[in-house]
């Protein structure tokens, strides 16, 4: 993964999303695989693996490791990708075998592997929602959804292997991971996956369907259900780069903005996209009589907070500190100004 | 948690387990809850840990936990617990303030939360698997499944939530456990639990049903759906103590016989104790038309495998070059010769 980019002038972030969303395609289609099965000699269970890349491969927009990538590199920003190198190539002077198998961490390695544990929890969580127990949906970014396509026994396994992979991924066998970054990455991805984070907004939503929630309930409720793993996001890759506290608050604060807002474009697209651009079933708050911020505030006023939500998270960056944070700006602009 | 106890001569391993089975109810009641979200000002996620604190509350043998600890005890024996004690004096001594706060890992907490994390992921594994598009099971540990107490969506939610917590009561915020020890736990808990552990075997078990498998299938199905996580029980508790790499290959044999051996008591009771007693569904295998080792193998060959078993799993344990397996191996006998 290359994470050096040209500064400012002549950036386009749509050159740094291909190249990084080609690592990240590349990266979950290589860890969400049959390869480790082969061995058993039985393939029995990779019936499972088949429909855990169904779930994982299937396209989406990839925003949660975007996010973690452009995070690591907005703290790494040069310094410390430069600082580690150098420790890299000390230590193997010093030891006098360049070419010898030692302990490094690689930390776009420890990035990569971040951004497709928080893919993966995404990932388990929406076949899961898409279960006829709960939201009984069968199109999923353009295609019918693991239980549709599985059954629902499968959709069920699929979604709980997905969630322990992503802790697998972040605990690799090698030495490419530190232990303190596996643990760290652990701790914030299981608390904001959990009943803390984004389970305990779910459970929220089941209780809130057909009731009218307060400002403050619905903002509680989207602050789990999809704020906490976005924030996790930024958090983690912070984590990668090993950022000061002082960057981390700042990037906390700019994680709960950029959740929110994203939540509130995509109550406002249920209500003015169709099914066809969105990849899945539009209109389908209304019909489920769920609170969201258009129900409660009108589309205009909806309109207006997400714009308001984008300024915060900006303004968060823009005092932060970081010398580089025009990859999560141009995020921030994409995924409030998005037409799906 | 008190590790000492008597050597060999009146060592009564139902006292052993009476004082540890206080220390998991106590921590699990304690981890399970919903303290933690007192502070959002909202209650209505509250009925999730409501849900979770009723399936991981419930009762249950708790063989898991018990696993976890005797291992640890058994890596222990006296020699790293007193070694750590000792260092912890050293430190305070030469930092002059014996009770200042500081950092120390206490290895009876790391081992605590160990095994509560194992049973977190397999209560979440019965809440999913008692679902009714997996075994639609309504009795579970004497008590209505989670499901049919709390309805579907909210079974779903509370086995994700399990799942997330586990990792998350391995991670804890504090410095109480040591990022080596987090990071190796989340390794061992999450393959044990994924696609390549009881995850995968369920899944053998789905396309297993009303058809007849050899030996060697039985075999890989049982050592991934049940075995893998009684195996990482023992293996994590050998982690909390930092056994050596001998240890540990003595105590994954062990893990892999003792963990077989359970599943086939596991079929055998299945036949032979009534519903009452097992506090589940009793003679639910034949009616759902499952491969067991009784089907396999008819009950008189069963029981002398389940024998065979233990004797291999007490075998690995006798040449571990551990000084004290006492408590390891009164729990084998307890599990292959139990009648519930």
């Amino acid at each position: 993964m290359d994470t050096r980019h040209p500064m400012n002038t002549h950036f386009d972030i749509h050159l740094w999303m291909g190249r990084q969303l080609a690592c990240i395609e590349d990266a979950l289609s290589s860890w969400v695989s049959a390869a480790t099965l082969v061995e058993s000699g039985h393939h029995v269970h990779s019936d499972l693996v088949t429909a855990m890349r169904y779930a994982v491969l299937g396209g989406g927009k990839r925003l949660r490791p975007l996010l973690v990538l452009a995070a690591f590199e907005g703290v790494c920003s040069g310094l410390v990708q430069n600082s580690l190198q150098e420790e890299w190539l000390e230590e193997a002077a010093r030891r006098g075998a360049p070419d010898q198998p030692m302990y490094v961490e690689k930390p776009a390695e420890t990035a990569l592997r971040a951004a497709c544990a928080v893919e993966l929890i995404h990932t388990y969580s929406l076949v899961h929602d898409d279960m006829p127990c709960m939201d009984n949906d069968v199109l999923r970014r353009g295609k019918p959804t693991v239980h549709a396509q599985f059954g629902q026994a499968s959709a069920l396994l699929v979604g709980d292997a997905l969630q322990s992979l992503a802790f697998e991924l972040l605990t690799p066998d090698d030495d490419c991971v530190s232990s303190a970054h596996q643990a760290r990455l652990c701790g914030l991805l299981s608390r904001a996956a959990g009943h803390a984070g984004m389970a305990g907004g779910q459970a929220m939503d089941l209780v809130s369907t057909g009731q009218v929630l307060t400002e403050l309930q619905l903002l509680e409720m989207h602050r789990l259900k999809t704020g906490a793993l976005l924030q996790a996001s930024v958090m983690m890759g912070a984590a990668c780069g090993d950022a000061t506290i002082d960057v981390q608050q700042a990037l906390q604060t700019y994680g709960a903005a950029m959740g929110l807002a994203f939540q509130v474009v995509d109550d406002i697209l249920d209500v003015t996209a169709d099914s066809q651009t969105l990849g899945k079933t539009a209109g389908k708050d209304a019909c489920q009589q769920k609170p969201t911020f258009v129900s409660l505030l009108g589309l205009e006023r909806a309109n207006a907070y997400a714009q308001q939500l984008k300024n915060q998270a900006l303004a968060a960056l823009a005092t932060s500190g970081l010398s580089n944070t025009l990859v999560l700006q141009e995020l921030t602009h994409l995924v409030v100004d998005r037409n799906k």
